[in-house]
């Protein structure tokens, strides 16, 4: 280990000094320069919001405003999932934030959605990110109920703190295991009836019922080639994935089941990404980190390295300090949290009663799929909003159809009585907004303004 | 219509002398050099070969020879299907023939196949591209079987031009319907005791056999989001696609199949490529033509308009010319025929039973298929193939994994017995070698080779 120089202590503890100066970790509203970043209109906050001040459990947000005219502008909230993974590092830094990081700078991002909405993003639940629980026995046993409920705390003294905000048009969205965050944050929103003017919802990709979706992994793989006919056969055989997927969990996966999952994984290989069928992968995520990043050949326009890029760039000295973060308890910023141990049975709690209740109240409900996605295959989810719409009797209002972005089919959609909608976004990751930002913020627009998926134009 | 000006005629008439002054158009074996080339190494020829003295039937060839030491490489002829269209127009011009046209000139193609082969693209039946018969008659009633005869006796009088390559190791390649043609030609050459060197075979995307092949498309759409969960269900209860084609092809549609056909056709949408369901379409061919080309907002590094600029640059009168290449009975070159009327019926013939025989005969077998064609898509020819491999007790010899070009991931491949082969070509079309040069260039020299794909390379 090398030891600190002494003016490096010396220089902490002024930083310390001047910290407490201006203002505790807990206090919001902080705003945000962030090292490396193009000059900007728009204002960036960036801090914390305490959510149990016994135990001392505070999340960690970073909040960009609209790029103009904030005060017309909605509010957004977005949520990754995992659970614990960190809406920072993925949705701002690598889907749709205003800044991609590349080396020691940030880019501008021509797609990001603060152009149409004020952008919150949220590390939650406390153990993600920066978020933190100063009291450590919380992280033994996270639920969607507490996630659920700290979210709800959080949103109701962040709008304390951002007042002009508490009456504006409010949407949640998310992607992933967000498919359970964002119905049961904006299910408590209705039952504690809380004073938010909340809209809609849209999710991406999401985990919405256990089976369907992870059942539909198998002929996912099957179909776009990356597994055999006999895999394919001894899915329906011998083990399915919702099965494989329970086991594990539970941490007894039988042999029959290991089997399975191992000649799929040897099937798959580790050098395709199941998020993205299609998309190069990132080399040193696998196992060259040793490799020189410049050294490597990538043929697409997507950085398939932006979350390396993120790590990097959220554990620099500067940019913490720039976020007004902390690293409690843990050694560094990661993208998915190493500390909170999440109630995996959770993943079988269905949301897709919530998503019928919200609907019920009037809240408008968009579900996406990126279509290259193989963790939860668009086939899955269509086949649950087909369900759901069934189920309450909505008729089609517009049939499946294509959507367009520019001159070219950006995707397919269906939406049923006016108030839920499903789309896919062609060519499109897990995370969609990263790998098909523009497809993305067209479809971000749409939503917003509650309006169809654009058709083709006659030309 | 506009008067030809005088000088023109007299200028036409000045361009058949010197043309009969320096040889017939039967006569093989001319040299050229394509108007807009850059300069090269290599030679070309292209021109006819009599196929039918008293009918004057004849094929029109192009043939690159390989880019470097010529005399080493093997022969490759390459076959397009339809069944109508050009192997010059499709596999030369817009896949792996040495050049693509752009506007007025050809720009190099940096994975043309003639890098590893001498590269004969052939013109079949008559009736198609420059191939002609003067007696018209012969177009009324085309078989898979003619094909096959014109094919053999095409090759027999080649190689008395080009003596030097009768001995040489020779391979016939091809796509799509050329899954008839290619094994078809390959069974006349073994039945024939034809002194060619004939050591394999390889076909793309190609049309096997006729229910697996068209019937796995619905599930291909339903998968990759083309069409909804209703539509999917009515192709197993209504009318499935291969009773769509079978019924169309006998323009006996009856009004079910018709109905799946049109909601099928109307959720696909004319604006995806079914040959390659990711691809941007190329707008001029659907309905813009008289928009103007370098207005369009391309954003990948295909040029997906190249069939339209290969059309334009094949009916330029200096490159008929170039190419002693004559428009006989029609007005212009297409890319698919005409004028030939095909027996639709032959569609129906399984070339099964021939890729067994000719695996018996020792000759490889390759099958590929780019996995993002709906067409003829991977999952029927994997399931064709696997039976294949059932039915002659051939085993396993690589198990379905994955193949690399560069560091990345090609696609996935499976080899039986070490002389039948399948793969994938990843992010390919129908016509592989056109998305997906570079991966399509590292099959062919492997199968060329007999080694197997590419497995990753440990870094």
């Amino acid at each position: 280990m090398q030891q600190k120089e002494p003016w490096i202590v010396i220089a902490a503890i002024c930083a310390s000094l001047i910290f407490l100066a201006t203002g505790s970790i807990s206090e919001a509203g902080k705003t945000v320069a962030l090292p490396g970043q193009p000059t900007v209109s728009f204002q960036q906050y960036a801090g914390y919001i305490t959510i149990d001040e016994q135990q001392k459990r505070a999340l960690f947000y970073y909040f960009a405003e609209a790029e103009t005219d904030p005060a017309t502008k909605p509010l957004v909230l977005w949520l990754n999932g995992g659970p614990g993974c960190s809406s920072i590092g993925a949705g701002a830094f690598c889907e749709h934030g205003p800044f991609k990081p590349s080396g020691e700078i940030l880019l501008k991002n021509d797609y990001s959605w603060n152009k149409e909405a004020n952008m919150l993003y949220l590390e939650s639940p406390a153990g993600v990110g920066f978020s933190y629980s100063a009291n450590d026995s919380f992280y033994t046993h996270v639920t969607d109920e507490i996630t659920a409920q700290d979210n709800l705390v959080f949103l109701e003294r962040w709008f304390d703190e951002f007042p002009e905000y508490k009456g504006r048009d409010f949407f949640i969205t998310g992607e992933s295991y967000a498919g359970h965050y964002v119905p049961q944050l904006a299910t408590l929103i209705v039952q504690s009836k809380a004073k938010f003017n909340l809209k809609g919802i849209a999710i991406g990709n999401p985990l919405l019922e256990f089976n369907t979706d992870f059942n539909s992994r198998a002929e996912f793989f099957w179909s776009h080639g990356l597994i055999s006919d006999d895999t394919y056969e001894i899915f329906t055989t011998v083990c399915n994935y919702s099965q494989i997927r329970r086991q594990y969990q539970s941490g007894s996966l039988s042999l029959p089941c290991s089997a399975v999952n191992s000649q799929v994984s040897r099937e798959v290989s580790k050098y395709v990404d199941a998020y993205d069928v299609t998309l190069d992968v990132c080399l040193s995520s696998i196992e060259s980190q040793s490799q020189v990043l410049n050294q490597m050949e990538y043929t697409g326009t997507i950085d398939v390295c932006v979350e390396d890029e993120t790590i990097k760039y959220l554990n620099r000295k500067d940019v913490l300090e720039a976020l007004h973060a902390q690293l409690v308890g843990v050694d560094q910023w990661t993208v998915c949290s190493d500390v909170v141990k999440y109630e995996m049975e959770n993943l079988e709690i269905s949301t897709v009663p919530l998503l019928a209740k919200l609907l019920k109240s009037g809240i408008r409900v968009h579900v996406y799929s990126g279509d290259q996605d193989s963790v939860i295959p668009l086939t899955g989810t269509r086949t649950v909003v087909n369900g759901l719409a069934k189920e309450l009797g909505l008729n089609t209002t517009v049939p499946y159809r294509t959507w367009f972005q520019g001159k070219q089919v950006a995707g397919w959609t269906q939406v049923y009585g006016n108030i839920l909608s499903f789309a896919t976004i062609r060519g499109a990751s897990h995370e969609a907004p990263f790998s098909q930002p523009e497809r993305s913020f067209v479809l971000f627009n749409a939503f917003l303004e509650g309006k169809q998926l654009p058709p083709p134009t006659v030309y």
